[in-house]
């Protein structure tokens, strides 16, 4: 019961912004906040959720143009970021961040121009929303494999 | 694998608008449709989850301004609509909606002056996602109990 109040997580990568959202619970359930008119950047191109089954990666993705507002209200993930831009202060930083209820019911928002990718860690299915800011278009979309030379960060995928 | 494509599924209460959202699945779990810059209407006014636990009723409310659209990526969830508004061809009628995956995966926009409530009907935590068309304000909600001589339907509430 009650509810979970807001603030800020820092980032090691410039732009990235991640902080609490609101969760008000009863014994019924819950309702959980995502994005409101107060937020930056307001505006929302596409809406979309990807599940991802326990143990499995979901990587790597870079958006040239789209910001991407994450939420996880199901299950918990890893999501790992590595900033691809060249001419950023934070440059081929990696940073590992977990997001999941109840501790970790963050909006995370990744600029464009950084490597992402996302992990189940949890034993139920993941719930990732995302509240991009344009409409999905492959052709602002780069993908490496889990493996590259490009990232220096290892993926343990857990099969079923 | 593989993936649904996009239909109507008729409503008996005028102006409520069922469609099915496209689900994109692989072997690490699926990407699912919400709202796309195509959708009518595309105004964001808030961005929530509700969360109720199995059996759990959370019902009726109507808004006097706000659209609501709702689409359900975990769980199954029944939706009961009853047509409030005096003015309507539909007056007065209930429907019942199931709404989940996979077969189920549906955009449900109820508009102004429908009271509505909604039931978790599996045995996981539901979560119903809302893409208002503006801001949560509690002046514009109206509320009744489960139990009201206004709606002639009875929820069946299984607690746990």
């Amino acid at each position: 019961m009650g509810s979970i109040g807001k603030y800020t997580i820092p980032s090691a990568i410039k732009g990235v912004r991640v902080s609490q959202l609101l969760q008000i619970e009863d014994e019924r359930g819950a309702v959980l906040h995502m994005l409101r008119p107060g937020d930056d950047p307001v505006v929302v191109g596409e809406i979309y959720f990807s599940i991802i089954n326990p143990g499995r990666v979901k990587a790597w993705k870079l958006h040239k143009h789209m910001t991407q507002r994450l939420a996880v209200p199901a299950g918990k993930v890893r999501l790992v970021l590595f900033d691809g831009r060249a001419d950023s202060a934070s440059r081929a930083k990696v940073e590992e961040i977990i997001l999941g209820r109840p501790h970790a019911y963050y909006l995370a928002i990744i600029p464009p121009g950084i490597w992402y990718g996302l992990q189940n860690i949890s034993a139920e299915p993941a719930l990732i929303a995302n509240c991009a800011d344009r409409e999905h278009d492959p052709a602002e979309v780069d993908e490496l494999p889990l493996a590259s030379d490009t990232i220096p960060y290892a993926w343990k995928e857990a099969l079923p």
